[in-house]
């Protein structure tokens, strides 16, 4: 490692080399910049790394182990022996510095006068982060991590990795909208089997979907303007809404999804393949209805196609986009559910005129693709047919699943209104119970050794209460126990 | 592959299940949504697909044949055998449909009103993208390919991309600021090789430098507050303060860097290693004045630190962030430059007091880590010391470069001031001449088959022009060519 200290600015405050040196290594060790047992370079190697005879440096190295900052080990080296007093208590401690000498002790308190984005953004709900459960979790929304075929993506990774070096100058930086293959590879998927035309410079290949949903939110949306929002939704849309300043507008979700009507706004964020959570198909009529209000309106559809790949039993659920003649519709698809979500890819279809902005949006934040090699190595995964390969192997794995839990369910049905689905990686149902009867279901769920995922519906009185069971991250068995533990805490006592 | 039509739609528009089969195919195949020779599902698959009696599907697929839309070949299945006359032509060109029937014309020309965020985007200069220029590029960025160590970083990334579905469960999704091992790395690093007091709590993973630069930009500046940037800086800095809607204060640059002054401002971008792009280094004494302004007025100093891990000669490049006692200073790092620009992996050192503001930030965009995978690929690569090794490597390699670069510019020295340095990536030197002869310059140098990245300065009269000669991705050959042609492009005829 090259070692490094603030050597520049200390000889500038010292009147000799040699005391420049000494301060500079000293306070480094008493700060915890190195810790006890870090091994020094040799008194060479920094004489020559920072001009000083070799002289120097041994007496500086003589009189900080007389001292005891540092210890000798022969034919070892010179080591740190001090154990900086706070160097491991206090966590989030901030840069360099003399610490516990003359600093002031507020640092951490240094004023920071945000933006309005930045004051608006931290009053928002945060994400809920990880919490040590260990029960059954429902609420997982991770993958089954087994059926991810390692050997074969790791060659895919490897060849692009290697070939990067050889490829023409002009494409190793690519567009920033993404590798021109994986492009592609995503466009010729659309159209043979979700029957979408599409082409790909249509396409945008982003982090997660919810960086679409974000840049989308910041071009189209300005100060005060409306956007519908499906109630309940993934609450990362309401977050977006308001990151852009704009106001959101609650609709409706039934049994056919997402009830229309005539909005004064902007856009709609919709997930009419399967309403996320309730899982509700969004009728043909609605969706025409939708259509027209979008042309009538000039506004844009915003369709979140989350998981629908997954489909059980029955028809083949049909994205919304399909019906779009007037460029209205932008397509959010992800690889997340379909890959692992440690390799987060998702894409946006955009009418051909959102193209440009949204190539500026992502620019802003990075010109360049930030993922190339594993952009890459998903195209020559789909182009070599791995990627369909895995999806049957898993489709058959959550079918199983599926199968399952919808054969589970009708034994909790007293309490629940089960929503009825052929597709998805999770399954919904509403608390027939009061709101405080639902709060104590769940408590009683956690004391058992189950959790799940929540929805709610602000009602005039009541809101209402519903689960959504992820079946994707439980094997078999924990699917049958943590079902009869549902039962037992829904039936109380 | 699943092959899917608009059925569900086409149903209900038609009176028969055989005619809504007939007009999904036929519009489908009309549009270009499958292009001449794909292979259609055998009619027992699509009968399965869609609920349909594998005569109905017979049925259809003979006419389609008879009407030339299909082809089959006996034992291989039917085929698309219509070649859609858009759909090699009109490039973006829109969602499904059925083309030049009965769609409005003017589809791409479908009105947005973009925010006036995306409007400002718009207006802003776009970044420059490749064009196919053959000659001897001193303006690519782009590292030497052929000294990364495919093996090594191979290995590593396939074993974490095996254990990644061993972790506990509350590791895998990881936090919105990056994966703990790789921050802990990096803290590791910057507390050896810089002399940082790190801790990994403060320690962002972004894709690129510029989308911490971004993000920052939209934390810290409201609509029309004042930001300080070098000039000449790096053309993303002004990008992101003006999508922040903030207002720039230019701030003079001379061989010292930064020229401090008591500005009105919320923050200032510097590069106090390395000046981008002169490659001045910011003395002491104005470090000093840098830190003193920040602290007064309550402003952050963001650091951007691209390049000075390649120190050729000479004393040890220090960041001003060693010397920050009162957490004004963003520092800004990056891998874009050390690994490949393909495994885009830069970071954030916050002060304690942005720690949660920059991760709501970053969580709007994408609440989880986007590229999780790679992140701890390189974490594992630290940990066993490739990193370094590699870092020592591309040293050695550049050095080389360097070397001979700065031996051979005294030849063309009459034309330009070269800026001494002795670290980084590039050289720089101001033209002596005026606009209009560097105009011309630089048109013969493209003529001769030689180009440059340029930075301009505005002067009161006349603006001074600055080349900015990049090595790391010319051969020492092309080198000693590029600057013969250069010298002849400058002595002109």
């Amino acid at each position: 490692v090259q070692f490094q200290i603030a050597f520049a600015s200390y000889s500038e405050k010292h009147p000799t080399k040699t005391l420049a040196l000494y301060h500079a290594l000293r306070d480094a060790i008493v700060a915890g910049v190195w810790t006890r047992g870090t091994r020094l370079p040799s008194t060479r190697d920094l004489a020559v790394q920072y001009g000083l005879s070799r002289g120097t440096v041994n007496q500086v190295y003589d009189t900080l182990t007389s001292e005891g900052y540092l210890q000798s080990a022969t034919g070892r080296g010179t080591f740190v022996a001090f154990e900086a007093a706070d160097s491991a208590g206090d966590a989030v401690s901030g840069a360099s510095g003399e610490k516990g000498t003359d600093l002031p002790h507020n640092r951490s308190q240094a004023a920071y006068r945000l933006s309005p984005w930045a004051s608006r953004l931290v009053s928002l709900p945060s994400i809920d982060g990880a919490d040590g459960f260990e029960g059954i979790d429902f609420g997982s929304h991770l993958p089954d991590y087994s059926t991810f075929p390692h050997e074969e993506w790791n060659r895919c990774y490897y060849a692009q990795v290697r070939a990067l070096g050889k490829l023409p100058r002009e494409r190793r930086d690519s567009d920033t909208l993404g590798d021109w293959q994986l492009r592609e590879g995503i466009a010729q998927y659309l159209r043979r089997a979700r029957g979408m035309a599409v082409q790909p410079e249509q396409i945008a290949i982003v982090g997660g979907s919810m960086q679409a949903i974000a840049l989308l939110m910041q071009l189209l949306v300005g100060p005060g303007e409306p956007v519908v929002a499906e109630t309940p939704a993934y609450s990362g849309i309401r977050r977006a809404i308001q990151a852009a300043q704009g106001r959101c507008i609650d609709a409706e979700v039934d049994g056919d999804g997402l009830v229309p009507a005539d909005w004064d706004a902007k856009a709609v964020f919709v997930t009419p393949t399967r309403q996320f959570p309730t899982g509700a198909v969004l009728s043909l009529e609605r969706r025409q209805a939708l259509l027209r209000w979008a042309r009538e309106r000039e506004a844009v559809i915003v369709e979140d196609d989350y998981d629908s790949e997954f489909r059980h039993r029955g028809r083949s659920l049909e994205p919304l986009k399909v019906l779009d003649r007037d460029d209205r519709v932008v397509y959010v698809g992800s690889f997340t559910k379909t890959l692992l979500p440690s390799i987060r890819i998702g894409y946006a279809v955009l009418p051909p005129a959102l193209v440009e902005p949204f190539r500026r949006a992502m620019g802003l934040y990075e010109p360049y693709p930030v993922h190339l090699a594993e952009q890459r190595t998903l195209a020559a995964f789909m182009a070599a047919g791995h990627y369909e390969r895995h999806l049957r192997r898993m489709k058959r794995i959550y079918s199983r699943k599926f199968a399952l839990l919808t054969q589970l369910l009708p034994s909790i049905s007293g309490q629940f209104d089960w929503v009825e689905s052929d597709a998805g990686l999770h399954v919904f149902g509403w608390w027939r119970g009061t709101e405080e009867s639902y709060a104590a279901f769940r408590e009683r769920g956690r004391h058992l050794g189950v959790r799940w995922s929540e929805a709610s519906m602000q009602g005039p009185e009541q809101s209402r209460y519903g689960v959504l069971l992820n079946f994707t991250d439980v094997t078999e068995a924990e699917l049958a126990e943590g079902v009869r533990r549902m039962k037992q805490a829904a039936e109380g006592e």
